[in-house]
């Protein structure tokens, strides 16, 4: 008899027992802890496992041969330990699952499909004209990429696990799209008008904002293995995806991450806020192009284009030494230190990463950023020891303009992680 | 048998069943379950904590009556229920319990004990020369009144389950007091020194920044019921305590929440950053006592001195409507408005509180401070929806001066609540 129903029995009157539906709760969030150590630590032992989660080894290895059984986890080779025979190495195994993650711009997609340990399997973009097209149309296209992506997946023998959709703008707790400017989309209930398109999905469809999901990829597979960190998206508005001790910080309403209206300059230009001198005025990349490339730059609503081309025409120029392109990018790095030295000394990451266009054009803007950063920062200003600490760095992310689709599909391996997904329910 | 061994017979070679430690470890936690949804819940039936906790009926009685026997809860009275016979309700007990919080400014203490739910047993506050003595004296110092609390508390039968100090300053995550400007405080492991004067209390002795533990408080007994708050403590600094998903926030090397140095006016009074027109320059309590009370407002060290007596006489010239005070009011609430309006945009809470001085001073700033917050966040910005929306709210505090104390003790209820006190470990 176990130890709860030997309590159970002692103090209170009815015979009943624990019934195994607590315990079918409880080994569906230790398969979950168990999976998240092979995850982070594989290759591991049953040992390392059992040492480091505070589960005895034999529950450890009825768990082990139940995620080995539905094959989330195989055996591989042996290690040698020194005391003792050699143990038995575990890593992820998913051949038979995939995650799949669509990044929504305002005009083209792009879907990711990876495997349980964030192997790439599929990565494609596809023209979207998402600014230019009703909600409901977007949606029909949407669902036929998604729709595509699971069943070449199907074909290699594998069942998608869970589709993350992000999109460009705001997001509240129950996955509505509150807000996207760039797509001109208002109250759009996306997960349930892909559940209706797509007629019942074995799997679940989650909506997250892009930057959120960024945030994570750069958690999950960045350079910088830390539980704090910030992920600033440079595409239209100014956005951070903020992973507070490993955790997205989405906020009350799911807001969370604006950056764009920090100001940096009362005279400056003015902001379609109504506010002069906007971070986003100064360092928002449409802003930049709107100054240094006044031709190329079409004048469609803010954001309702792809600006990659341009973007990587102005880093050319820069290389290229232009002095106007030059001074230019060093304003906006500077802005961006400052902004960074504000969300630095407010959430105290370890890490903040610069993404999407502000990574093509790190090579100018963070030099002035981090000059601007360690001036704001100096060992003499209270407050800026966070920043100043040696285990502080601000670089560029090294994911590219993939980021977005990628940390989709890692939001879809989290509800794994975390056992909300039917494979990993004990039956 | 239970579903573990079960499982675990069936796929694996060895016999040996889970040991009782794995099910002591589940039970610890399903009663810290148990008693958070009595104390959010309370009055409340059994049944209504196997609704909603999820756990079956008969485990719950059981966890019931082992909480009931270490006198955390108590039966009171009974309830009608709609289908048969009357439920037997629960609340808090904790009679034999106290939690002691400890705030120390630079020149008092301030001491709170209460009870499991919170009622408070004592509020104590001594002078204390924090800013001109020691580390080794003021621990002393602090030791003693911990010590006299305690032993009160004990004299009335009460068992202290933690003591938690709460110190102006940066408390990295192992507790340690890296910097504490306004006590010359440098690298101080206040908690372990501390446990060395009290001679191996029976209770753990644990360290907060003061920003923190008032937005616990604020979290806990304030008078917004949210998840997700901010509460701006206004001392010497302007520091902020976040509190995102229920969760503290305290940033990768404890460092959060400082807000002191965003740029209001680029060609403002230098700050003592190097930088003109910081937030702390506009709006910190000391720096208008400066330009508003220069004779009474000696030139000690920032925060060396209690600024209460001062910060209430302006309150009375305030409100006495003396044009000065009242615009230099203005123009600092204006300055908070845009503050939280930064950080509304970048942590996305439900309400941000205004605390301490701010508190006292909240007649003349709350006023101006929603309108720049309105102006900063009006329908038309994007990005500014979360400060817009219907849900925010930005007001003072109610809990006056000793919010730290009582955070401080309210952060040792959490420690009870997450089941880390003995008091909870299944034996």
């Amino acid at each position: 008899m176990n130890r709860a129903s030997r309590a159970g029995l002692s103090v209170i009157t009815t015979q009943v027992g624990p019934k195994p539906a607590d315990f079918a709760d409880v080994r569906t969030t230790n398969l979950a802890v168990v999976l998240r150590y092979i995850r982070g630590n594989a290759p591991c032992s049953r040992a390392d496992i059992a040492a480091s989660t505070g589960l005895n080894k034999a529950t450890v290895s009825s768990l082990v041969a139940e995620l080995i059984e539905r094959r989330l986890v195989r055996e591989t080779g042996l290690a040698e330990q020194r005391i003792g025979r050699p143990a038995t190495l575990l890593v992820l195994d998913g051949a038979p699952y995939a995650a799949v993650g669509v990044a929504v711009d305002a005009d083209h997609l792009t879907v990711v499909a990876t495997d349980l340990a964030g192997e790439r399997l599929l990565t494609w973009r596809r023209a979207f004209p998402g600014a230019d097209t009703s909600p409901g149309k977007a949606v029909a296209t949407i669902a036929a990429l998604a729709r595509r992506a699971t069943a070449r997946l199907d074909g290699e023998g594998r069942q998608t696990l869970g589709l993350t959709i992000a999109v460009p703008g705001l997001i509240d707790p129950t996955g509505i799209v509150r807000h996207a400017p760039s797509l001109g989309w208002r109250d759009v209930d996306l997960a349930d008008l892909l559940q209706r398109t797509m007629r019942r999905t074995p799997f679940q469809i989650s909506v997250e904002n892009d930057a959120n999901v960024a945030a994570l990829a750069e958690h999950r597979y960045g350079a910088h293995s830390v539980a704090n960190l910030v992920h600033l998206a440079g595409a239209g508005r100014i956005g951070a995806g903020i992973v507070a001790d490993g955790r997205l910080l989405r906020g009350g309403l799911g807001f969370a991450g604006e950056l764009s209206h920090i100001m940096i300059d009362p005279h400056g230009e003015v902001c379609h806020c109504g506010r002069r001198g906007c971070l986003e005025m100064v360092a928002g990349v449409p802003a930049l192009l709107r100054r240094l490339s006044p031709e190329e730059f079409s004048q469609t609503p803010q954001g309702a284009m792809d600006l990659q081309p341009e973007v990587e025409d102005l880093a050319r120029r820069a290389k290229a030494g232009e002095p106007a392109v030059v001074a230019e990018l060093e304003t906006a790095g500077r802005a961006l230190g400052y902004a960074v030295s504000v969300l630095v000394n407010l959430v105290d990451p370890e890490v903040v990463t610069l993404g999407c266009h502000f990574a093509t054009l790190s090579e100018w803007l963070l030099p002035a950023a981090i000059v601007e950063l360690a001036e704001r920062t100096s060992p003499g200003a209270p407050g800026g020891q966070a920043a100043g600490s040696p285990g502080f760095r601000l670089s560029a992310s090294r994911l590219g303009y993939d980021a977005t689709a990628i940390g989709a599909a890692a939001r879809v391996l989290d509800t794994v992680d975390s056992g909300q997904v039917q494979t990993l329910q004990a039956g």
